[in-house]
């Protein structure tokens, strides 16, 4: 029987009688299966059946013999991902994640793990990219958490929109779980749909707060086969605290964003900033709030918004943000719904393969800033794999936004702590061990020892300003000399363009695996 | 006095008055100046003021005292750029080059050189990026080639679009060089202006066909200087032949597309088609050409047309094609002028930032094809610096295209000749020594041998299917142990998501250096 919570979600009579148990679903995922997931950085996550199912392979010991390819638009919540990893319940898995478990599984070979460009992932899955093997090209069963059904049938999403859209598009069979331990986020969501090629349309933004779709997500109610009340919210974690280094490097990156628009090459307003995850771009866009005088009227285009927007808004100088999710804290969500009707009208959410779209990105001219594993000197970086090999989260959207951004902005601290140096890993290295950006992607690198601006500079020019301004004072040395010995060598063979010795531009990665620090005191011959 | 030629031409009366010779106009040109000139891939560039500049270099011996900062949508004319390399007269140069002599100076330190994505140089330039320590943040002078001139003033390049229109937005001091060599090409041009955020709009276009701008590149006549009259044309040569490995490889390509129409990936008259210049590109359109009943109605969205479309023209399967420049052979040339009328209205030519547009790229679902220096096993390209440092042409389109297509292709012999064996290189490698396209961009990867399919796939499984159907068979075996070796070792340490021996993955290509041949007998320990 439904109850009346979601009866009040639920205005599409005929759904209520497809109200389900999640543990009478259990038979609807056999082996093997195609999932698809709502969820996007932990929220908006369908609970209820993933737990059921976990609970179903402890029960009866199927650990390794029930696997799933699973795919979501990012990552999904702990307590399913996570618990699916450690049972060994994942087969393969696209495009991101977050967690321990998974980044276990996918770094022992049990997890077939392939990272996209989160503006990609979407239209890859509806060219039918990852349903190959399948024999109707389809996911077996998507399953999305909503916050309201609509009249139509539609689904409201809750905190997150992602890959929603695409997945409910590439199912004959949906399921949806209606939170109801979570107020509808009706209104605030922008919802289009994917066609392919060559009907494709252009998405007509042309500013943050433009609306081009639906408030809901349109589905075919024949497909729907059942309902399940969800009853328990978004298990999100605190935020990142700032610290001094992160402070600092905000510290430079507003500098240089000031230095810009006394230069003309910003408006006073700047342009829509993308901001991502961690204390980095907490202190960033802490700065911006606090920022004075100086920013006013910002506006943000981003993938996922933060516990520090809400203080951005409550400064008076943002008005307005639209994102993919809004990954708030615990504390955060109860603020965010506290002031519901001081925000809501200022934020949007829409579909990853717009938030990160390439198109939008350009044409708007975004201020995209994200931290990566290393970067180079000649402004490479790598964003997921540490010492090449070791899968972090994935590449999200780093790449959609770094490639087509204004200004791509790549902020790290200059060192990291090894275990026994706490400056012993050096994130300014010779030769990054994996590149996700390339060089013709960075215009700024910034650390806390200072900001490199590289726009227009050749390599042998941009070495020499990012080891100046960017690295550690106890890397600087180190790669000084890679760098002058590389371009020495290279000038005198005649292929001097960007310097590099192949055969030692590891060594300090090789120094750190052998004597736990990047302090390199002999480079190999 | 203007030649009757150039006054049939030149549709604005004022502009005669200020006809000029080439050699009157050195002053314009100090040393240091910071200078744009139409062209790209070779043709539609100056051709009177860079010999005549050159030749005043060369009276003066003024080899390395005028130097200038050069800025070319693409390659330019081998008497021309060539000729300034080789006087040591340029001091920078961006995005794109072709020219013994000019990547001789980049190689040697002579020429700073930064690469840029082709759709972005000309928004990077209008930003100010590039001449950032100019006092107006502008460029000195543009000179642009024009077959023709309108009543307005407004410039008809010739057959090429390149970066004018912004290297025109970008100078105060504009110079034409009218042609009268070669044809009008009046009416085979969409052009379009570039606004910057927050004022850029979409570009509206659906289908390779559609026209979203005006015939000419409009220009204010009070910045037209000076014209002078241009008598020869463009110093194209002929095309790479095909030759059995190409022909293989693009046999293996026509097999795969016809495999996606089958399992209903692609149309039968497949999506626009991408593709670069060579004798793979070549052979590639070739069997499209003669593919007989297989494809047809084909429509192409590229960055530059060779001979062989001509003939997927007169095979009648090609519907329209349209880039930002028609790079024919002299032959070719001929050819397009004598059978003008069946062309003209099957082609059209637009700026480089729309035709390498992601945004449209990625809108029409255009299949990109391109060639690399090599691709590692994980199915990262290098499209840039041979051994990480030697400079070839530069990323040119590759990325634009490669990133925001439907189908991402590269295509590639297996191997190349070294000195001392003719299969002394292998175009697959374990680790690319620089990488301009990454994992999360390439869906195929072919050569003579076969074509990996690597959509979906995770790194391991990639690698498999890589060095199986693409590695030539001297190298399978090598490449094989390298990954199996990587696999057993990183598995082990619990980072094998994407398994590497850092201190190992250049073996090949140190092998290569000492002993002529990646043919590597033992690896490093």
């Amino acid at each position: 029987m439904a109850s009346a919570m979601l009866k009040s979600r639920v205005r599409r009579p005929s759904y209520l009688n497809k109200l389900r148990k999640a543990e009478d679903l259990i038979d609807l995922f056999p082996h093997n299966s195609y999932i698809g997931w709502s969820g996007f950085t932990g929220v908006g996550y369908p609970k209820k059946i993933p737990s059921a199912l976990a609970e179903h392979v402890e029960k009866n010991n199927l650990q390794g013999k029930l696997k799933y390819n699973l795919f979501v638009g990012a990552s999904s919540g702990a307590e399913t991902e996570n618990r699916w990893a450690r049972l060994n319940m994942i087969e393969r898995r696209s495009p991101h994640q977050v967690g321990k478990e998974i980044a276990k599984g996918i770094n022992n070979g049990n997890i077939k793990f392939f990272d996209k460009h989160l503006s990609m992932f979407p239209v890859d899955l509806m060219y039918g990219y990852y349903t190959k093997e399948k024999e109707k090209n389809k996911l077996d069963v998507t399953i999305v958490e909503a916050s309201a059904i609509t009249e139509d049938g539609g689904i409201i999403p809750g905190a997150s929109v992602g890959a929603s859209p695409e997945l409910v598009q590439m199912a004959d069979k949906i399921i949806i779980e209606v939170n109801t331990a979570a107020p509808s986020f009706e209104g605030l969501h922008d919802i289009t749909m994917t066609d392919l090629p060559p009907n494709r349309k252009p998405y007509l933004i042309m500013a943050p707060e433009d609306r081009i779709g639906t408030p809901h997500i349109p589905v075919d109610p024949e497909k729907v086969i059942a309902i399940v009340e969800s009853d328990y919210p978004d298990q999100t974690q605190p935020n990142a605290p700032e610290d001094d280094t992160s402070r600092a490097i905000a510290s430079n990156l507003i500098e240089f964003l000031k230095h810009e628009v006394s230069h003309g090459r910003l408006p006073s307003n700047l342009l829509p900033i993308q901001s991502g995850i961690g204390n980095i771009a907490n202190a960033v866009v802490g700065g911006l709030a606090s920022g004075g005088a100086a920013f006013k009227h910002l506006k943000v285009w981003t993938e996922v918004l933060q516990d520090s927007f809400l203080d951005l808004f409550d400064s008076g100088h943002l008005d307005f943000a639209t994102a993919t999710s809004i990954r708030f804290s615990p504390d955060g969500f109860r603020r965010f719904y506290e002031g519901w009707d001081a925000y809501h009208s200022k934020l949007l959410l829409r579909s990853q393969q717009v938030s990160n779209s390439p198109e939008i990105i350009r044409r708007l001219g975004v201020i995209g800033m994200n931290t990566p594993v290393e970067v180079d000197i000649y402004a490479h970086a790598n964003s997921t794999c540490v010492m090449g090999s070791r899968m972090l989260n994935g590449l999200g959207g780093s790449a959609d936004f770094l490639r087509s951004s204004k200004y791509s902005i790549m902020h790290t601290p200059s060192t990291r702590p090894s275990k026994t140096d706490p400056t012993g890993v050096s994130c300014i290295v010779p030769m990054c061990t994996h590149v996700d950006q390339t060089e013709h992607d960075l215009d700024v690198v910034v650390t806390e020892q200072g900001l490199a601006d590289v726009r227009g500079l050749s390599p042998r020019e941009r070495a020499r300003v990012i080891i100046k301004e960017t690295a550690h004072p106890d890397y600087r040395p180190i790669l000084q000399d890679y760098f002058d010995r590389a371009e020495f060598e290279c000038l005198k063979k005649g292929w001097g363009h960007e310097p590099h010795l192949l055969f030692q531009a590891f060594d300090m990665h090789r120094n750190l695996q052998e004597k736990g620090t990047m302090k390199i005191e002999k480079w190999a011959s």
